[in-house]
């Protein structure tokens, strides 16, 4: 039997590629039925010269061809057509749907919020320009160069051994707790830590607690994972916890609290409530989440030890992050965990595919190592303190009365509720007109409305703030003469 | 009213953190109840005479005990202690159990494989040594100068528009596929991109058809999923997948295949079976997990497009990673997904908390544009292909008939299974002891158990392949005089 023509198959044409595009050609003949099974295909050679093409883009053709399965070989015989099932390639298949579970991961928790798109003033950001741009490059490219074989593969996916010692330092010198650096965990973000933690320590159904007005990441970790929320109000000490963790629906299972510097309201908690948490957690048996995610910049009173730290015992795990004292995008935070549970939740932590980058965490290690984040922390301390209190001042100053105002102690945020009853979308819009991504307050509240602002300072400078007051008056209609 | 004496609280020590320490040894007071309700405190200026330390640190103390509610104050009145319930601080509290979902994560898909702790010859460790240190370092430090406002912050959290579009291009280009850079999500790694899917694809109790032999990283993402597995055999061509996804059990909802290069077999699946998998997904509605995970080097026959390719339209999720051909420490994957789950995916992306470090995303985008990119999978394919040629041939030499070797035509690792029965945890515990850490077949299989070793080649070098083999040989009594 003669072998096969591929020249009616298969046109050669300038440029590279050629055995690739030999092979589909002779592929999609095979698939379509227009070669037979035992049909031959000519020799290499032969094919090399009748195509005008060279004999090792032919072997390279044949080789893809062995491999897939649409010819066979043997020494000494041509290459022959294997049986195919004639193939149509089958109808374009519909996009599959979202399970319930990927539904519920899939909703948008700020969407309430009205921050979509970019503006400034956009609360729970930092400001860029603070980052230490060129001593993290140098830091980056060192650990780029020397991590070693160990960090670069599997082994220390929790985190390098130096970052969590470095970690569990920092938190034993300056918040109080008193840990291993066995405990700490890294993980590529706040986010992160909060699914890790839900999906670990809760069945779906169980209750959280969580602030209201409160963090929508926390929300949508929960809401994902299944769980129940139960609002706990928050007024000027923090969340008041004590009385709605004891309700008819059951204990809850996590209590999820920004005790530092509660979010958005900035509110510290109060050490009354504080022990009245410890006790609530106690008596159902509940774990305390304790986010503290921007007490490194505390300006007013200094920092006060962590919850974890009057705790004791494993009641409480503590969760803190870089997103906010340096940027979001490194994607990088860290959780402290009871011994008992390190072991169990690196290995879901791992399952779960939440590793953090090992150049950025040695890059950070060396950061926390030689004093240059405690120097970075005054300096944005300073700098935030001080746009805080342009905006706050201005806002007094254009808006007055129409505005209460709630001055943080520390962050990157403030909220300014309104005296009187307003339409939030209409003010939001026309500040986005003007180009302010501040939020909405009730984007952030669950079973307590509560209307007003909720804007981020980091970005404040006079000029920013003089605009945004003029925009925010005339949309409260309070502008004076 | 006398006020409180301070000096019997507090004693000053040489040293700084008096701030600190006078706000403790208050706050410890009147938590034990010895200072009571209405007691005033000296004035700060009283407090500072008297203990002989600045104002300004007692000032700081009292700002943290106002702030912490333990205090109040009010214009030219001294500040006075709070009512505080006496507390004791809880007994501590027991370790948090795991929930039922959360032990289904923390399980260790590997223990089986035998492979804890380091050693030579892991199987899918790429080798740190031909990272390329110096070209990527200098990359992060230009990333970390030059990243822009909007990359470091949460708006690109599914991946830097120019790494979405270079890895867009690359699959179009050299694995075939059609899509547009909208459909590219990048994650920190391939589990991530696993566990993703997994949970929103799939409900708990649906079924996933799996590979066995296959990828233990991938049942672990199942497992704590809550998804029931049902094996497929793997040959020498691939999974058989057609027969074993009609069983009685129902559908299956998720195919998880590695067409390219079978993990571990190293088989490159054919065209009919490609082709079956197809049609069974589409008669089952089943959504096809295509893991690429590392067909860049395939040094044998070159790259087959992938099965995406050959799908056409939205009923497979193709997935990628930079862990095999770069550094599994980078924490870089990528996932194409159909356009009309690429917004939920990606909201769902962040609710997890999977984002990838922003400066090695910008390091490795520019590593695909530049083209320095095919020039590193040329350099390793080159390499690897002589390890493992290395390997196979001194297996050959030194085992002979005792062994079964399937020689893989790329990736970093083979499988060589025993021609006759034998004790494989007696053979890995003796090449462990000569400081091998290659892991046990059976390890990766489920339904149809089979014996052997996978053998990772990544680091293979004359002289260990040398100790290897002399190792395995004694191993296996099978030395010759």
């Amino acid at each position: 039997m003669e072998p096969v023509e591929l020249s009616a198959l298969f046109h050669a044409e300038p440029g590279d590629g050629l055995a690739l595009r030999l092979y589909r050609a002779v592929q999609r003949a095979a698939r379509a039925g227009r070669l037979f099974p035992e049909e031959a295909l000519p020799s290499s050679r032969a094919a090399a010269r009748s195509l005008g093409i060279s004999r090792n883009s032919v072997s390279a053709a044949y080789d893809l061809l062995l491999a897939e399965g649409v010819i066979d070989t043997a020494p000494g015989r041509r290459p022959r057509v294997r049986s195919l099932a004639p193939f149509a390639p089958p109808p374009p298949a519909a996009t599959p749907a979202l399970s319930h579970r990927g539904a519920a991961w899939a909703a948008d928790p700020r969407a309430r919020q009205g921050a979509a798109g970019g503006g400034l003033f956009a609360p729970g950001e930092p400001d860029p320009a603070l980052f230490p741009a060129d001593a993290f490059a140098r830091r980056l490219r060192r650990a780029a160069r020397r991590t070693s074989p160990q960090a670069s593969g599997y082994a220390d996916y929790h985190g390098l051994p130096a970052l969590r010692a470095a970690i569990a330092d920092q938190l034993v010198r300056h918040r109080g707790l008193r840990i291993d650096a066995d405990q700490v965990l890294v993980l590529p973000g706040m986010q992160a830590a909060l699914a890790l933690v839900a999906q670990t320590l809760a069945e779906p159904g169980d209750r959280v607690a969580v602030e209201d007005p409160g963090y929508a990441g926390a929300r949508a970790a929960f809401d994902g994972s299944g769980l129940r929320l139960t609002p706990v109000p928050v007024d000027s000490e923090g969340a008041c916890i004590a009385h709605h963790c004891r309700t008819r629906a059951g204990p809850v299972r996590l209590i999820y609290l920004t005790p530092s510097t509660q979010f958005p309201t900035g509110a510290r908690m109060s050490l009354p409530r504080r022990q009245a948490v410890l006790a609530a957690a106690r008596a159902q048996g509940a774990v305390v989440i304790e986010d503290d995610y921007d007490s490194e910049f505390l300006w007013r009173g200094g920092a006060i030890p962590a919850l974890h730290a009057l705790a004791g015992g494993d009641g409480v795990i503590y969760l803190g992050t870089a997103a906010k004292s340096l940027a979001p995008g490194l994607r990088l935070a860290w959780a402290v965990v009871p011994p008992g549970l390190a072991e169990p939740l690196a290995q879901a932590q791992r399952n779960l595919g939440m590793g953090a980058n090992v150049h950025v965490q040695a890059a950070f290690a060396g950061l926390l190592a030689d004093g240059g984040w405690r120097a970075h922390l005054r300096r944005i301390s300073r700098a935030y303190a001080a746009r805080e209190a342009l905006l706050a001042e201005g806002l007094v100053a254009r808006c007055g009365s129409a505005l209460r105002l709630r001055r943080p102690d520390g962050g990157l945020q403030l909220v300014a509720e309104f005296s009187t009853p307003r339409d939030e979308g209409l003010i939001l819009a026309e500040l986005r007109q003007a180009g302010f991504a501040v939020s909405a307050l009730s984007g952030y509240c669950i079973a307590a409305p509560r209307c007003g602002l909720v804007i981020g300072f980091a970005e404040a400078d006079a000029a920013r703030v003089d605009r945004f007051c003029d925009a925010l008056a005339r949309a409260l209609g309070a502008m004076t003469a």
